[in-house]
């Protein structure tokens, strides 16, 4: 499995990704699933990747054109003229690329080489702009009433980035809540593992504002999964009991 | 879909389940999927379902005898000597069931009417027990590292169970506690619906103590829905931030 979340504000792109990767739960690895090509001042594009990881490192493969000689090789993330029309080419690649797979392994693999990708970035004179991008190589587009996606292992912290998410925060508040929603997928899901990759793409500034990687072992990512469970108990228990003595009654 | 909880506390158990049943998005009813039986002072008996509506309710029905004359039935919930023959009982109820459908409809039809069942409940001088009943038939019992257990829809809600769970709280607190893993996950998923229903089992009262159903203009329910969302970015807030300054430099 894979956790992995885009979120646009009004401040700008953050993207933060797991990187376990496992076949089975006795199989595991560690692999980033994270990529992002930079032109500085021009243009900045990030990619994150949930599903079979053969299959989204080809993509990125393909993106780079590495089948060709260094010299050759025209990476069309950093040509084509619009967002848009890098969502189409990414989404062309992973179509493509599954197909492949599909055919050389007939039916019984159906499903089994599929992939999801993030899609996240901003040229210079338009927008940021993110993207989600299925096995069918269509894609949709986030808006203030969904600003932002999942892939992989959803569920578990979707409920809280449906809660504290605010397009005003601060890049500072919406690292803290991705930390918080991966650490709740992180305790419940063994596929889903640290480290974490965290990119920050600021409006208008067209290269990485920040780019890290946290830790197991980072003293912040401690304090707040230590703290988290004491935070969520006092934020239950500020909430009104239960009316039980008026409720005795069966229904 | 479907979203049960159920949850040994030192206090009892309580019992939280939805009523939203659905064929596809475009087909919902609602149903009762909280069953309970009781012999007040000798035993209380409680069944929780999630899966095939046609399958739990054949359950039921088998339990208590209902192919018989009324005068003929034996509900063996309430003669069975101790919790742990009433969870066999039970699961082979329902493995019978399910494999019943699933003869008389070939493979095509395998999974279609699978259900998984929680039993909980407390027979006088015995210990209040709770189990999660398999389609196989199979079922395994809460202990203290595993305190409670969900059926259906069970990830949204599941991270602020894990973290606001603990065996000493009082059953107000312990239906707050539901009451916002529910919320999580009816905001979440559609096919879990409003109203909620509610069985409290105090250790040796062997009676419900409350049994109730909260639907969705319960004013409690609307203002622990609505205040959750503040309570929790408050929560956010006391976290400390990200130090974004100390980790400008690229990874």
């Amino acid at each position: 499995m894979t956790y992995c979340v885009g979120m646009l504000m009004d401040a700008g792109l953050v993207l933060m990704s797991d990187t376990r990767t496992n076949s089975g739960v006795d199989n595991i690895s560690t692999f980033r699933k994270m990529n992002h090509w930079e032109v500085p001042g021009e243009r900045i594009v990030a990619l994150m990747s949930s599903g079979n990881l053969a299959t989204t490192q080809a993509v990125v493969s393909k993106l780079e054109e590495r089948t060709k000689a260094p010299s050759e090789r025209h990476n069309c993330v950093l040509e084509a003229p619009t967002m848009f029309q890098i969502a189409s080419i990414v989404g062309k690649a992973l179509r493509e690329t599954i197909a492949e797979r599909d055919q050389s392994n007939g039916l019984q693999a159906s499903g089994t080489f599929s992939a999801t990708l993030i899609l996240a970035g901003q040229i210079k004179g338009m927008e940021p702009r993110l993207f989600l991008i299925y096995p069918e190589g269509n894609f949709i587009e986030a808006t203030p009433d969904t600003p932002f996606f999942q892939i992989g292992e959803t569920k578990y912290g979707r409920p809280i980035l449906i809660r504290g998410y605010d397009p005003a925060m601060s890049f500072e508040d919406a690292i803290k809540l991705l930390m918080v929603s991966f650490d709740s997928t992180l305790k419940a899901n063994l596929s889903v593992g640290m480290p974490l990759d965290l990119l920050v793409i600021e409006r208008d500034r067209l290269e990485p504002t920040l780019e890290t990687r946290i830790t197991a072992t980072d003293p912040w990512y401690r304090v707040i999964s230590a703290s988290w469970s004491d935070s969520l108990r006092a934020a239950l228990d500020g909430l009104p009991d239960f009316p039980m003595q008026t409720r005795q009654s069966k229904a």
